[in-house]
């Protein structure tokens, strides 16, 4: 006879990893309003509202806009499989733990994949990028990281779009990390694909997947011979978020959408360029903090996003055991480095709700205190 | 200039459609716990914990057990993208618009399909689903839906496990709308892969896809040759949900994984053969009373199930009116018929925590008042 767990208490905790950040508040309360059927029609009236809304969030005007019930790594997959057949080609650029999945999943999708790295930390010049098409001139899509979150590098994707525009090849870009949180705009600049998620700089809790798809790349779209995954076809979900009378697909996930609605009205409220300026303050304030503590941030100065800091471990520093210090003794989770190629590093989000500077002291002085207690950086410093 | 919504203010309502039903207290009050981090050791442990609870409810001691961050219809993609390589044949037991969509999926992945069909509300029979296994002795898969959620009827899936025992044959269950509502023991079954979805007589708001799979589908899945969809990889997600220490996958649900534990806890207190019977007295009840009212109901009554009931419309009432008027007058959800080719029907669902006689009471009162204002039923009756 197993044994019944006990009812769940969670401990509180300000996140400041990669994300999730902390729900904002007004997020979170919606979730206890009245459920309502997937099918109700006034559940059917917030679903034309997120829309408007994530378009805002977007600055997309054309095309689809909708969130898929996924993770950001499904918007990712979604992505792909829409875009690309098998046997086509499709450039990515590499800098981190994302862009080798979006290699993963192009390649399990058949897809012959042509990589362009560069280094942890470092962005991908679009230089080479522009360079592996005139090599490839059949490539079909193009996918770049615009914030790359194992990292804290942020892509200069507006000059890449300039740069691609008026050619065949559709650009994809991972804005898991950079919605709501960076300069974002999917319309100017030339974005086919756009995928994201609801818990990072939305401040929703995770569990959706806002996606963004140009008129073009939804006419390679309506052109495939292949098919696409059921649960992720976006014909099918615009019959169910976009025509009227909305056609069955699956049974959304309703609370998450109206926390998600709640979120996304308070982007749109606190108007996307005051939202980009919280983020880059706070951003700024704790990386220049962090510098000031002779600690070194990974990502190259002039690519570094505000809203998620990737800070080495010293040398003789016990980066596991900070991280739990931090998590135990102060209540503040921050992230390591993801994957085990992976240089040491701590990752510090700064992002949604707890994009401030009181946040970013919040954590500086625990770190501070934590790591008087590590004998190589007390040593050093 | 787009105008900001408002913020939402869903009314109430009695969710008795085919789900979701109203979330349990207990699960929806779990949702405003403090957010922890995906990668969190307190959100680890509670991962085991929802995979103890888990287990429970799908009476399965053996194999992988976890649920998906996915709608039902994921974890039908899911176990036939995982069970099925482009070519291989399947049995398809199909009697409603789910075994139709098992069709659908399994033809997009390339899969050779053996359609066994009954018409809409009988099931499927056993021997057909055997006498084409006889003709296709190579099929590699057999699906049959356990509770069809488009027409109430139910299928003998104990005995169809008893016959496939000691054959090559794997055997999928779609459990959606049968998991902690009616008996369902997938060891002592046989079963090699079930889904269900956790908005239904699980008690959870919509948003996972529980899945169960036998030890001799995770040594087909080992010897696969094809790659499955990255977001829905077993292997992955066993890395993340039970391997330690835990491989980053993907960024959980946090708060779905909070309502969803505290719903199974209530399934494991209450007592899986409790809870049954509780389903069973009331859809028994509104059945009973259903048809002294004169109204026909679809499923054939050997294999009717209790918590969803499809009633049929009587001739020259107007379907559509009617539900209208059930939920804008009573604020009572009840379903109409799914797809273009489904009878005219209204499904009325009792699952989870609206599996009771007072609740079936509200209905069938509300049910009283609405078809009181239909000349063509209020003439019949």
């Amino acid at each position: 006879m197993t044994q019944i767990p006990s009812p769940l208490h969670p401990p509180e905790r300000l996140l400041c990893g990669p994300g999730p950040c902390n729900v904002s508040p007004a997020a979170l309360a919606a979730m206890q309003r009245p459920l309502l059927g997937h099918m109700d029609p006034d559940l059917l009236d917030l679903l034309t509202e997120v829309i408007s809304l994530l378009r805002i969030a977007y600055q997309a005007s054309g095309g689809l806009v909708l969130p898929l019930q996924a993770t950001g790594t499904s918007g990712m997959e979604a992505g792909l499989a829409h875009l690309l057949e098998p046997g086509e080609t499709v450039i990515v650029g590499v800098n981190g733990f994302f862009g080798r999945r979006i290699v993963e999943i192009a390649g399990r999708l058949g897809a012959d994949v042509v990589r362009v790295d560069a280094d942890w930390g470092q962005h991908v010049p679009n230089d080479r990028l522009l360079e592996a098409l005139e090599q490839h001139p059949g490539a079909r899509l193009m996918c770049v990281v615009h914030a790359e979150t194992s990292t804290g590098a942020q892509h200069p994707l507006a000059e890449l779009g300039a740069a691609l525009r008026g050619r065949d090849v559709l650009l994809m870009a991972d804005c898991v990390t950079s919605l709501g949180g960076v300069e974002l705009r999917v319309d100017d600049w030339g974005i086919d694909f756009a995928y994201s998620c609801s818990q990072k700089c939305v401040g929703a809790p995770p569990g959706m997947s806002p996606v963004a798809v140009s008129d073009r790349a939804l006419a390679r779209i309506d052109a495939r011979t292949h098919p696409v995954p059921y649960s992720l076809d976006l014909t099918l979900l615009h019959d169910y978020w976009i025509k009227r009378p909305a056609v069955y697909h699956h049974t959304a996930p309703v609370l998450h959408i109206y926390a998600l609605h709640e979120a996304l009205r308070e982007v749109a409220v606190e108007g996307l360029p005051a939202r980009w300026d919280r983020h880059m303050d706070a951003g700024r304030f704790f990386q220049h903090e962090v510098r000031s503590r002779g600690l070194q941030v990974l990502a190259e100065p002039d690519h570094q996003l505000p809203q998620l800091t990737a800070v080495r471990v010293p040398e003789g520093v016990d980066a596991k055991g900070v991280q739990t210090r931090m998590l135990r003794q102060h209540g503040i989770e921050i992230g390591g480095g993801l994957g085990p190629s992976a240089p040491s590093m701590w990752r510090i989000g700064l992002m949604g709700h707890n994009a401030r500077r009181d946040v970013a002291e919040r954590v500086l002085s625990a770190l501070d205190a934590v790591l008087t207690e590590e004998p190589a950086f007390a040593g050093a410093a």
